[in-house]
């Protein structure tokens, strides 16, 4: 490990290189056309290097999804920080998630545009993801809702189905956010906001919306 | 075109035989793992048939994503019947989406969960289903908003963003409902109701949450 040059990096810094170069690569040229030379020239670093460190495209694309959805994962756990009120956490957890996409645009590209289409490993790197991006969501709508009675006592299946709409709200609004340059971050997370918490904030408070039973009931 | 027995049945009717056994195979086996054999014997019909009509095992997969996806548009496109009010209209795309989840399983396991996993063309036309079920929820909520002033004025743009919304929540909870047997499509639908009805009705209403700046201004 003694000598000049590249060698004297230690190896998580390269690696990390290697992802940057990776997900940079990955978003331009999509997941099949991307070739390891171009990653490798990139990073700076020796083609066998990446092969010695990620084994083969395959696995240095999973690497990226890891990574990728381990930025996210952690954005969610900030939010969900101590002596915040229910909806700043709300709202932080939201920022936190649209401030990402647009940030790291090329990541995003790789982590919802061509991940998802692939099959095998991919795929299953994809979920492992998902799953732990959504066990952060669930962990900061139960710290949010721990102080409000209503939610908190009815248990975790509130706080996990809470988690699931705002997870597949906000991933479906991702596609929608890059096709509408004007909708930045912000606007879309107050959209998101008024949407569902002016609405949770009325759940918490007891307020139930009834299904229309035989007579049209809902007035305007 | 006239013989005795299976060769009388009009070219439609036999698609469709074939379409309900390749989603029944395909659910059970995956779409790697199913063969055509099985497929044509379940809708007793021959295998060059089969091959005539679909052209090949992919082909036959992405007529199966394309009926699914069209049976979930008709749907929502039932439930913006004219003479209801906003939120029944809402109650019953919700209701018709967690229906077909529930009633359908084998179709929503193939669009679901087996189709996004692949790549190419079917990966193709899965996004061409949800974009079609995309246009038909914009058309619902719009449908929803018109007797509401504030989204019918705001425009285009906000039934856009309120479909990606819940057409992104909807398919999340689509997993969360298969997972826990409990939560039927009713239950589920009630859940999503009171989370963003409750709170679109009071945006309509002219009530708008603002992130906190600087000061705690939310209350608990």
């Amino acid at each position: 490990m003694s000598g000049t040059g590249r060698r004297r990096l230690p190896r998580q810094v390269r690696e990390q290189q290697i992802i940057d170069a990776g997900v940079r690569v990955f978003s331009k040229r999509g997941y099949h056309a991307a070739v390891v030379d171009e990653i490798a020239e990139l990073a700076d670093i020796s083609k066998p290097m990446v092969y010695l460190y990620f084994g083969s495209k395959e696995g240095l694309f999973i690497a990226c999804i890891r990574r990728e959805g381990e930025r996210l994962t952690r954005g969610f756990q900030e939010a969900a920080s101590a002596g915040k009120s229910a909806d700043e956490q709300l709202w932080a957890g939201l920022s936190a998630f649209f401030g990402y996409v647009a940030a790291t645009r090329d990541g995003w590209v790789v982590l919802y545009r061509q991940a998802p289409e692939q099959g095998g490993e991919i795929a299953a790197e994809v979920r492992r993801q998902r799953e732990a991006v959504m066990a952060a969501v669930v962990e900061l709508v139960r710290s949010g809702a721990s102080g409000s009675g209503a939610l908190a006592e009815r248990g975790g299946r509130d706080a996990e189905f809470v988690a699931h709409a705002l997870v597949g709200a906000a991933d479906s609004l991702t596609g929608w956010m890059a096709d509408h340059p004007g909708e930045t971050p912000d606007k879309v997370t107050l959209r998101l906001m008024n949407m569902v918490w002016v609405g949770m904030r009325n759940v918490l408070d007891g307020e139930v919306w009834v299904p229309p039973d035989g007579d049209s009931a809902a007035g305007e």
